[in-house]
């Protein structure tokens, strides 16, 4: 059709980028670069691989024991100092710098052995092949853990330790979202077609590697804020008209959600365009940025009959050739605040489609449906304009002006004041033919 | 199985108690009662229905502008003295007193507009075959409506003039449950099997009256309070080896879920065994009641061109023979605050599986697992005592006895204490083959 020319453009433009070899942003990678310093990364890995790693640091702490250095665990640092803000990738890396977490320190004692059963309890997941919630984790070992913050902190550097990302620890987040739309793969081995998933649509998945054989003839994913709209686009089968597949996490993203997405568009190569409130709260969802914070600090404990000693037994000989674990390790970023998987989290290059600020007038949303902001609204859009992400994109910027100035917000909802279906039958479409996405 | 000797007695008795006629509870409605005055129910209706029901009542208005009384609704009385509660049903009716709804008022005259206007768009969305939500309904005239509580309230109005269910009129909750299990349906033409639903699930449609063809083989429905042990069940694929439909609806339960839960109990006729945690909040899930108030007051309003009038002279005629209203309308209640569709959201004898508080002890859940309750925790189960419903049930009663005796309540994670699979291994099926529900 005609209405798609426009998306079909962008389209072929994100596989070109995808498949452009080592001069594409998207395939930059730390080694490309000459960095001063040697850098550590998070990836995704397999259970064995995980396995691995987790008897790799054990055996690690045995070493340090049998030179007469006591028993320690090796954390990479995540202080200030250790960070690198790479522009090439426009990320910030952590430096290889690490800590050593001794167990003979009354301060950091209690923690190391947090880390040893934490420890433990990652190789029992993998080893099941099963999954688990942090919640279910902090109740295996209440008397130890004595608080859910203390596991969780544990978990993240567990995680950066054995440089892999909190999924592949087989410890993930409850589902939140929901996807319909054309789009085909296979979940725990049952085949998943969310063309044919009614009007409620399928449930994301907790455990995101599970899913394979992603297949798919859609031209974008529309990642949608509010449930409400996603409802509307289902019901309408817009995916039918439009090829599509969509996307609500059911406002502010979980972490399910986001890895989805990412698969999504790694695998399929397709570009990203959303739909979202035409207010900063909404902005934020569609720049989809981590800012969390993470406690860090070195400990260390000895204790051997955390997982099986016979596996441990057979498998130590193997580690003797793998010690040199790779240090081009990278922590990708989102924000200013560390996130030790934000690579995995963060998808980039969203288009931003609507509802922008410039709509309003546009579309002549009535007066009546746009909500004055509050003060506090303001502060966080005239925030969000001094985000690097944001200044990178000179019409992000200008849509961000006039709300600010104008001081008015709109919910994707306000479109129902011109009819029911006006967002599926005349809105979108319109905004797909004129390639009104920034 | 010998596990499942106690479930398939529980099984056949809930299938016994559903073909046992007149004389089972189940089967009981206002009409086999003698009672002392007319009363009213809600039910679902098919658009057609509702669209007649819509004509039906503008025509009543037309008539009495005709006859020089003015234009008018008439809207059923909500007041105390117009509830009656009805012991054989446990249920609170609605007596047949009417106020009306004169447009020539200052006091109501802004109700009745609203009034006509949501009639109107009612008759739209029937007409459309199309769902929306509450906010999408209140953005389609802001000038009007000023104010989302404004239309909410008036919608409920509206449903219960027309005599059907909020869903009936097409306006949905938006979704937030999942469903997995020993299921089919077709859900908008497309065929569903929630046993092939991977490890995710089937996200719970937010119109419930798409879902058609429902089949299973399953011997009851696991409702679980918690995502993650739905995560665990699923992961585990529980229902493989213990024929059941786990569904749940993540925390407090959203309209969406309980109308599936309604609608699957109804169909299938099997039992519903609750998996919650062992305090007075997971208690409150599992009775599933609705505790809403909503207002009400008498309006009118003139007003024909909200919706086609082509459409309404055709039916005109037709509508001469049905303006004998059916005054047997029951408003069938959860509690002693009025819910106009509480019929079709309460799912009765839902049986309290687990987490209960005798569990505790009886699987020696350690003492650090378990959570003090705090005196507002205190003060809920006691008030959960003197609710009737409870009454009713003294095994429930001597829970909640222990519970507020002891001041201790637990998660269901609480049994992550034994392994992670304890849950779906170990204390599912022992709590299964000793029929440990009350």
């Amino acid at each position: 059709q005609e209405i798609l020319k426009h998306v079909r453009a962008l389209a072929a433009a994100a596989k070109a980028d995808a498949s452009g070899g080592p001069s594409s942003s998207n395939a930059l990678s730390l080694s490309d670069l000459a960095l001063p310093s040697a850098c550590r990364e998070v990836v995704d890995k397999d259970a064995a691989a995980v396995l691995d790693e987790v008897e790799a640091a054990v055996y690690a702490a045995a070493r340090s024991v049998l030179r007469g250095a006591g028993f320690s665990f090796d954390v990479p640092s995540r202080a200030k100092g250790n960070q690198l803000y790479v522009p090439q990738l426009d990320r910030i890396v952590l430096k290889d710098s690490m800590s050593a977490r001794p167990f003979a320190s009354t301060a950091t004692c209690r923690k190391s052995v947090i880390t040893a059963r934490i420890l433990g309890l990652v190789h029992e997941l993998c080893r099941k092949r099963i999954h688990v919630t942090k919640r279910d984790l902090f109740y295996t070992d209440v008397k130890l853990f004595e608080d859910q913050t203390h596991s969780d902190a544990v978990l993240d550097d567990v995680a950066c330790m054995l440089g892999c990302t909190r999924s592949s620890l087989h410890v993930v987040a409850s589902e939140k979202g929901v996807v319909v739309g054309r789009l085909q793969f296979r979940e725990d081995g049952d085949a998943i077609d969310c063309s044919r998933m009614g009007v409620g649509g399928k449930a994301i998945p907790p455990n995101v590697d599970r899913v394979t054989e992603i297949r798919s003839d859609a031209l974008f994913i529309l990642l949608v804020e509010k449930d409400a709209a996603f409802m509307r686009l289902a019901e309408d089968r817009f995916y039918a008209q439009y090829p599509c597949i969509i996307i609500t996490a059911k406002g502010q993203p979980d972490v399910a959600s986001r890895l989805f997405l990412r698969k999504l568009r790694d695998e399929l190569k397709i570009p990203v365009l959303a739909l979202v409130d035409s207010d900063p709260y909404g902005l934020k969802i569609l720049s989809v940025r981590e800012r969390e914070m993470f406690f860090f600090s070195p400990t260390t404990f000895f204790l051997f009959n955390f997982f099986d000693p016979h596996l441990f037994q057979k498998k130590i000989k193997k580690f003797n050739s793998s010690l040199s674990l790779s240090l081009s390790q990278v922590y990708m970023k989102g924000s200013m605040n560390m996130s030790y998987d934000s690579s995995n989290l963060t998808t980039p290059d969203i288009k931003w489609l609507g509802v922008r600020p410039s709509d309003l007038d546009r579309f002549n949303i009535p007066q009546q449906c746009r909500l004055p902001m509050t003060d506090d609204d303001v502060k966080t859009g005239k925030r969000l304009m001094e985000e690097d992400f944001i200044k990178a994109n000179p019409e992000w910027v200008k849509e961000l002006e006039i709300m600010t100035s104008t001081k008015v917000k709109a919910e994707i909802q306000a479109l129902s004041s011109f009819g029911f279906q006006y967002l599926s039958q005349v809105y979108l479409p319109l905004k797909l033919q004129q390639g009104g996405w920034i």
